[in-house]
């Protein structure tokens, strides 16, 4: 038998029917209530020139395929006009252990797992009201949360962050074009100040938003922190904040913005909760519109799991999501 | 980029002017040099049906790829008529993380990698003067191991064993149309009288070949062993040989014979030698045909990394090896 390769080009025509959300909310649910197995990530580090590559694998018990996913960031690529990031997701079938499908994804199937949690921690924890949409990184990620956000928030409104306002404008003229209003800001304790919900999308080593901007009724998912060296949130953030949820509590022992605020002190991670027990109604989500609430996306396979069943359901005509 | 994608058709097609000794060779140098990156086994686990996937993976510094090879054991297939094994092997641009190539070998270049490792054992350690061979297990790793031996050994003499007779016989027929004569035995200590170059290729876990029945000037590749579970030799075997061999010795700390030799307290570890070491002479080889030699074979990325790119290069016309 012969697997079924689909290129990119593919894989962007079936992802507009597909509703990914609901793929990567079924999968968090899944994780927390222990049906998912999912080994530590598999790493290759580079040094000249810098790049690294990382295996995430694993299944859902009982399900039809497993699936090992390959993603690469190589950060001098665009000297070369290549792109930095790149990878490829592989599914095979649990009973035999046969090859079923190659989904040349080029890491773009990454990055819309990673949008839809952002859909997935906005449906349980954004306030009721948002006045406005405060974007930290106009890069991919950055496009990709406005997009999965719109038909869960009315609020056209946004501010954007990015590391210089070049980018910022090509960000603002593009979303704008989606039926956005955005406004470019460099000062984050501004966007603080005037949005109560925000985003941060950077790989930023030094936090970005300070405990003391955020203000009652604000959400914060934090998305770009996914290696212990990462950082959006000053780690007083969370302590200030009423619910703090990670993606995957276990990875959220070694890497993202729990780790951080955990080994600085200022929190302790029995005081999270799991985002598949907020969905599944084991943890609390909001309750009012005054409280402070924040999650922790570090990454987790189950999500490239859910995201590469679907596409790949829908590619061969298999099954109707 | 797209990557090029090709099936175990074409890699049988380009095999057979190629040599994969060679490459292997040179790759277990490289590794007991240090210059080759390999993190531990990923690994899956399937209860019902029972099954194993592995994920292997690395580079040599300074190469043009890095690889990752995925393998599959499924052992219900064959009442579906699916094979056992299968699998595949990615290469990618070490300098950009691009996906270069795909080969789908559905497991065959594993058991090539294998095969050629043994006979790069064969080719430091066999005696002068081989007067028969005696091949453990009559499946794919004991026709190969024939074939890739054939080149090396003038001896076309051989005697078989097997978990019964009409499987000994039918790789009795195969293997003498190849120009062997095969006598088939299913009392290992017959065997071990009558040969004085011995391979065993099983999955053996209970020891097949006992300490008392080796004599002087026999030399033993395991290539079996590649668990904790598995053991083709008695602990006490090791103890009697002049010469130990493992392919990676940090591997043979947790798998394979020479774990459970030092397990059993028959032998230290220490005075086992590298299969790379012995190829450059930084170990001895065999110097007399009086010793007796082990080589104990667990499986190393590199041998992966080393056949991917033969068969690559191969493949794409990019390089005369």
């Amino acid at each position: 038998m012969k697997p079924a390769v689909f290129t990119l080009e593919q894989i962007e025509g079936v992802l507009k029917n597909l509703d990914p959300v609901q793929a990567v909310e079924e999968g968090f649910v899944a994780y927390s209530e222990g049906r998912v197995t999912v080994p530590p990530v598999g790493e290759l580090l580079f040094q000249s020139p810098p790049g690294d590559a990382h295996i995430k694998y694993g299944y859902i018990h009982g399900d039809e395929y497993y699936v090992i996913k390959i993603a690469s960031g190589f950060y001098h690529n665009i000297k070369l006009g290549l792109p930095s990031f790149s990878g490829l997701m592989l599914l095979f079938t649990q009973a035999t252990g046969q090859l079923a499908g190659i989904l040349l994804d080029e890491g773009h199937l990454t990055n819309i797992r990673t949008a839809a949690a952002g859909a997935v921690a906005a449906k349980y924890l954004a306030p009721k009201r948002v006045n406005r949409i405060g974007v930290f990184g106009a890069g991919v990620q950055g496009r990709l949360q406005l997009r999965y956000l719109k038909p869960l928030l009315s609020c056209r409104q946004v501010m954007v962050w990015g590391i210089n306002e070049a980018e910022c404008l090509h960000y603002k003229a593009e979303m704008e074009k989606e039926g956005f209003s955005v406004q470019v800001c460099l000062n984050g304790e501004d966007i603080a100040a005037q949005c109560n919900f925000l985003v941060t999308a950077t790989p930023a080593k030094q936090p970005l938003l300070k405990a003391a901007w955020i203000g009652k009724g604000t959400h914060i998912t934090a998305m770009g922190s996914d290696t212990p060296e990462k950082c959006e949130l000053e780690p007083a953030l969370l302590a200030k904040a009423d619910i703090v949820v990670g993606d995957s509590l276990q990875q959220c022992e070694s890497r993202g913005e729990i780790f951080k605020a955990a080994a600085a002190g200022h929190f302790n991670i029995k005081d999270a909760v799991e985002l598949g027990n907020v969905i599944s109604g084991k943890a609390a989500a909001r309750s009012s519109e005054e409280q402070i609430t924040v999650a922790d996306l570090t990454g987790v396979a189950v999500q490239d799991i859910q995201i590469s069943k679907a596409v790949f359901d829908a590619l061969t005509g298999s099954s109707q999501r």
